[in-house]
């Protein structure tokens, strides 16, 4: 067999093999295959699809491609939470410890933010000293002691994946639906939660434009998790406006902070609902005892202290947790106002965008972050302004007027208000049935 | 612009601008274009087509992406003849030095044998001490004092083809018409003949195996010389059967020359017609008069002098132009018999593959080649053949179990005489419409 023959087979559309599969993730991690031979394999998957079951196979041969994440030999159950990216997204900061606190461990591998979305792991280095980069063994240890941590994989986990995603990233096959389930699920497939729950994003601000692209997305990744045995749950979520209220490092982890703290906001009421999704399927209770559950480890500061146990455990200082004016901001402030009466529409993308312009984001893998820089919102989408009227505050480190260009085109005002989209457009339970593609 | 938004351009199957096609080749020519980016293009190129219009922009710049042969300063007609690729198909050695002989120029750049197809650079080889590297000055001196030269095209000449090609050929893309057409008429955009023929092959030994596709390929090649100004024709021929009686280096070369002498078979048969099509393109006279213009320079051995020419002019010994059998055959003999009574049917790409894995042939670009090794053919499709009759004689350097296997494997015996395709399918002239794809 060839590389040459996969590729030759996924070109004519034909269903490939277990073995053609294991071979061709063989050859992807030991560096037989080519680049190119990868690019040409990605753009025929992408033109010609993929079944359930070879997305499967390629998922689960990504996931042995290298090292994979041992289980820890205590007993409990290990839960992670996994976005496919979205702007002012920072549940993970505010579920990890309410989880955490309510004695489900959280073993939770993070990324870092791309383009116009954020990540996990940039948002933790707003406190400093903070490291992400846990060798296996004091990841395991420091779930054992504080109940969750939350690190980068390693470069031996899934190394097919890590090959197929560069190459993926310059040869515009990043947005093929069993792509993206593939390298999601090989990283989840490598580690050992038990309770898997997916929050896969549409909208203006996400990959997916469309909610049933997201369902397709959420239903094959969740068919994949169960064929390997874990209890895999996704909610297919709204990312046309930002959940929190800042867009940058230090603001996302004041809107965590702040949640944590009792606010309400789209970002709480989306972090509590995950939550509570995985309290019943962990707990085999009710959602109103979810949601009692939550709310008093919120009210009881315990998930708030837990989040200091957690920075404190990776190295960093937690002092912020309970003074979150701590995260400092840039020093140029500049305020966007609204022209007209109306209804307020703000996009995510364009604060993305923004955000990225002004240094608080990466164009590319490996360029630095500005955790200071962002924007904060003052008003919503739906909410009604009048001429004059606050709506965000810029924080730039330097005049750049092309990124405040970016974040005004983010605010219309529109003259009736329109009928938003529910956070939650729909969930996939771990016991419902996910149809065949 | 970025070679990224032209990959996703033809991705989502948008018809490319100039501008775009140009900036790609510029970027795998300058190699700011990875090989990964060219293989996801080339499949979706593969996968999702080109108009005629694209296909003409991709080569034009590919023609002009490195050197380009000047026309030589001295009047006359320069014509080249070009074979997609088959199986004892040595028309070059026989078409060039009949038309040189009546005044036709012939400035042939030609191609090394890969797979079951031979080709030419290796079969003049055959002659000892030819040398096909000739630089751009020596190809046209020898042109302009000999009639003729057929040499190998210099690095320098449409590096944007080589890289594309390089690629293609690893990533199971090299089957796509629009990318074949332009990888061909790049190389003769970038040389400088007046009247080009394609002869483009289908069947059982050619890359085209319908009749259909090979003359989808041929109108996509002619649209596009045309486009540039050529006159360009195509003869659409069936490669079911090896054309010669030989297959190998110095089997095929003795061929050739014994057409010269006056022996008739459809190689004599194919290369006349070709000739005469080139020389009423170029003289503007009947077929009936090129017919007889060629029985008379094949009859007066003005043409077999010329192969001597051309050969001597390029370093070469020339005696075996003379006497064939100076051509060394293998001294392993085996002959292959027949085992039934009936119509003998032979398969060229079996008998292209047995020479491959006689040492007469390429796997890959670089092999060395063993002129000495092939198959004679005593008989051919549609003869009557009776048990114990001698059908081929296989000439090998050693025992070599596999590829006489290969080779008995070419003939097959049937009960009944069938209907064969005749040698061309069709001819498109140059003063002939072309439709669009």
């Amino acid at each position: 067999m060839r590389v040459y023959d996969v590729i030759e087979a996924k070109k004519h559309s034909r269903e490939l093999s277990e073995e053609e599969i294991r071979f061709l993730i063989r050859c992807i991690a030991d560096g037989s295959a080519s680049d190119a031979q990868i690019a040409a394999f990605c753009m025929a998957t992408l033109l010609n699809g993929m079944t359930q079951r070879e997305c499967f196979l390629l998922t689960d041969a990504m996931a042995h491609s290298g090292e994979v994440c041992k289980r820890p030999d205590f007993d409990g159950i290990f839960a992670d939470k996994h976005s496919t990216g979205g702007v002012s997204d920072s549940t993970t900061l505010v579920i990890v410890p309410i989880l955490c606190s309510l004695g489900i461990y959280c073993a939770k591998y993070s990324g870092r933010g791309l383009g116009h979305t954020g990540g996990t792991l940039d948002k933790l280095e707003s406190f400093p000293g903070l490291n992400v980069d846990l060798t296996a063994q004091e990841f395991e240890e420091q779930i054992r002691r504080v109940g969750g941590a939350v690190a980068g994989q390693t470069k031996d986990i899934v190394p097919a994946d890590k090959r197929m995603y560069a190459v993926r990233d310059v040869t515009a096959t990043v947005d093929s639906i069993p792509l993206i389930a593939s390298s999601v699920m090989s990283k989840k497939l490598a580690s050992f939660a038990d309770i898997l729950l997916l929050d896969v994003k549409y909208g203006d601000g996400a990959f997916m434009h469309s909610p049933k692209d997201a369902e397709q997305l959420a239903r094959l990744m969740v068919s994949i998790g169960r064929a390997a045995g874990r209890k895999t749950m996704a909610a297919i979520t709204c990312m046309d406006s930002p959940l929190g209220d800042g867009v940058g490092c230090n603001l996302e982890v004041r809107d965590a902070i702040e949640v944590l703290q009792g606010k309400k906001s789209p970002l709480a009421e989306l972090s509590f609902y995950l939550c509570v999704k995985i309290l019943c399927a962990a707990k085999g209770i009710s959602q109103e005892q979810g949601y009692s559950l939550v709310n008093e480890a919120v009210r009881s500061k315990a998930a708030l202290q837990k989040l200091a146990e957690i920075v404190q455990a990776q190295g960093g200082d937690p002092s912020a947790v309970f003074q979150p004016s701590l995260l400092p901001l840039a020093e140029k402030e500049y305020v966007i106002r609204a022209k007209a009466e109306g209804a307020l529409c703000v996009s995510a993308m364009a604060l993305g965008r923004a955000c990225v312009l002004l240094g608080g984001g990466r164009e590319k893998a490996g360029d630095l972050v500005d955790h200071t820089v962002g924007i904060l919102l003052k008003k919503r989408t739906g909410d009604f302004v009048s001429p004059g009227d606050e709506l965000a505050v810029v924080y730039a480190s330097k005049e750049n007027p092309q990124a405040e260009d970016m974040a005004k085109s983010a605010f219309q005002v529109r003259q009736e208000r329109e009928t938003y989209p529910p956070l939650v457009y729909k969930f996939i339970g771990s016991e419902e049935s996910v149809c065949s593609d």
